[in-house]
């Protein structure tokens, strides 16, 4: 494991911010490197193709895939760095005095779609925003089982929450909601999965919670949360990379213990059904999806994220007293997941 | 055949008006009832399961979906009548003099999915919306093949030129074009299909067109085209009803020509795959979607549209020298296909 980033710092002066970009670039790519050699040793079989891309307008990034893996059907982990003379409007609405600046970006991105229906999808996203004086960091990491076991979500949960209650008690409870309020389908009033951690804009002025996806809303908490709590960039950066960390423990003992469950026709086609629900999110309301369709990243990284083969079907109607019936009653409902466990050692 | 609607007008005053929604919507069900006989009798086998809902706010409709028959993996046809207090934004952008105003909206919307690679998928919406004084008409068909075949996109092009030529000479340059730009995928830089017709805000006041749609515009041709054409509601409604019954003739024969055609994997791999621009499309950019979404329509109804089964491949790469890459290099580019053929008989 390469040891990890940490800006120095004076109780007075900020060194980071003299290359706060040069920091965090390094660390979008050590997280796309990490995860990638775990993921490799994960899968066994499958190997990533690279593919390293410019972008006409400025910057560029490397695209990984892994395909037809003993785990992965596809596993896509990208790394992007790009800049430009404006932001897009999507970003804008919510960062209105970033108009009229140039703009940088990078970040880092997974959606891992496995073979056997038993293995959740997952999928991360870190990414670093600077606009004229203006900075803040985003992301997260959600899972989407396709079969309900507790001790999974439990399991991804704690890890999260471990990572974040190193830095602020606030933060996991916080950004456990906004994940839950952020990645809904309103179309079908409908969870995506059994979420994680989000958060978005978080700057230096501190509000934990700034408000959510304006096509997203859920309307499940019915009020804003969390204190304002002024951080340094720093503090910020520490606890991006600490949640970047916290990504392999909390997904891999999840592939390990479901890889070998056997499974049948029934279970692929709710799988591929499902799965569907994962396309209708990205590119109905996907924020990083959005925002690399308006300033021209590549298309094929960016819809990397979609699944190598999903199925719809009209009307669908779950059995009663099924684990998929389960799914949907359960699972895909806001709740306190890590009352289930004991905190990951 | 029911005979068709034609309102009864006086050359001073427009009967029509005095019930417009009335006869529109039994124009919008008539043809549905007509499309669906049509294509059960051409399927052969699979018949149409039929569900009327009711929209919470104002409305409903009749969705019919035909599943597994002998030509149609999946054949939707809806039809829906909605009413409501605003409009959405959607709508709102390019009519803004349809605020604070209650809204009508009625139309029929059809997408057809062949099991065989070298039957096309088809798309056809007529629709009409009211809203204070004003009232407009919209809609299009427009062809998806997957294989080349110049002689089927020149008799579908030829089909609903003919509908349109008898009603205004500029309507098929104009709506052709206007189809063009459209259906256009902006993020790859791709035409969906080969189009068809496809126009929208059609009213008395009759710019033929418009502007684009503020996500799709392709920018294919630089200039708006077509002159002012003052029309009444019913030269307008008879128009309409004419592109509808266009649809079976420009469609139907390519089915017959197409359906006992042998294909394997390659072609079902490259079905699937072009499939996913579909659902690109419909989910991004499609406004039918979109007003459907945003105004709490029957999202199963909505997304009927989807196709049954559909592949992603990262970095897909044509070999040259295919009937795939003929495809993309010769059918996917904007083009005058009635020169190709004599018009239909």
């Amino acid at each position: 494991m390469t040891p990890a980033l940490t800006p120095q710092t004076t109780p007075s002066i900020s060194l980071a911010l003299v290359d706060a970009k040069a920091w965090v670039s390094k660390l979008m790519r050590q997280l796309q490197d990490e995860i990638c050699q775990a993921l490799r040793l994960l899968d066994g079989v499958g190997t990533f193709q690279e593919d390293v891309w410019e972008r006409v307008e400025g910057g560029g990034g490397r695209s990984r895939v892994l395909r037809d893996g003993a785990v992965f059907e596809q596993a896509g982990v990208n790394f992007s760095e790009v800049w430009g003379s404006h932001l897009p409007p999507s970003i804008l609405a919510q960062h209105p005095e970033a108009a009229e600046h140039k703009f940088y970006a990078t970040g880092t991105s997974i959606v891992l779609h496995p073979h056997n229906p038993y293995v959740p999808t997952v999928h991360l996203n870190y990414r670093y925003f600077e606009a004229g004086s203006v900075w803040w960091f985003g992301g997260g990491a959600d899972l989407t089982p396709y079969y309900p076991f507790t001790e999974d979500v439990a399991h991804f949960h704690s890890a999260l929450k471990q990572a974040c209650d190193a830095h602020h008690p606030d933060y996991y409870p916080v950004f456990k909601r906004w994940c839950d309020e952020y990645f809904y389908l309103k179309h079908r009033q409908e969870m995506c999965g059994v979420g994680g951690i989000f958060f978005d804009y978080q700057d230096s002025q501190g509000q934990l919670y700034q408000g959510l996806h304006p096509e997203g809303a859920a309307g499940i908490y019915s009020n804003q949360v969390g204190t304002p709590a002024p951080r340094r960039w720093e503090e910020l950066f520490t606890f991006v990379r600490d949640c970047g960390e916290a990504f392999l423990p909390a997904y891999a003992p999840i592939v390990e213990r479901r890889r070998s469950t056997g499974y049948g026709d029934r279970e692929r086609n709710f799988q591929l059904y499902r799965r569907g629900r994962y396309v209708e999110f990205n590119l109905v309301y996907d924020r990083g999806t959005i925002f690399g369709l308006q300033t021209n990243g590549r298309t094929e990284s960016i819809l990397m994220s979609l699944p190598p083969l999903v199925r719809w079907e009209y009307n669908y109607q779950l059995e009663p007293n099924t684990p998929e019936a389960e799914l949907y009653e359960t699972f895909l409902k806001p709740q306190d997941w890590t009352k289930w466990t004991s905190p990951v050692k």
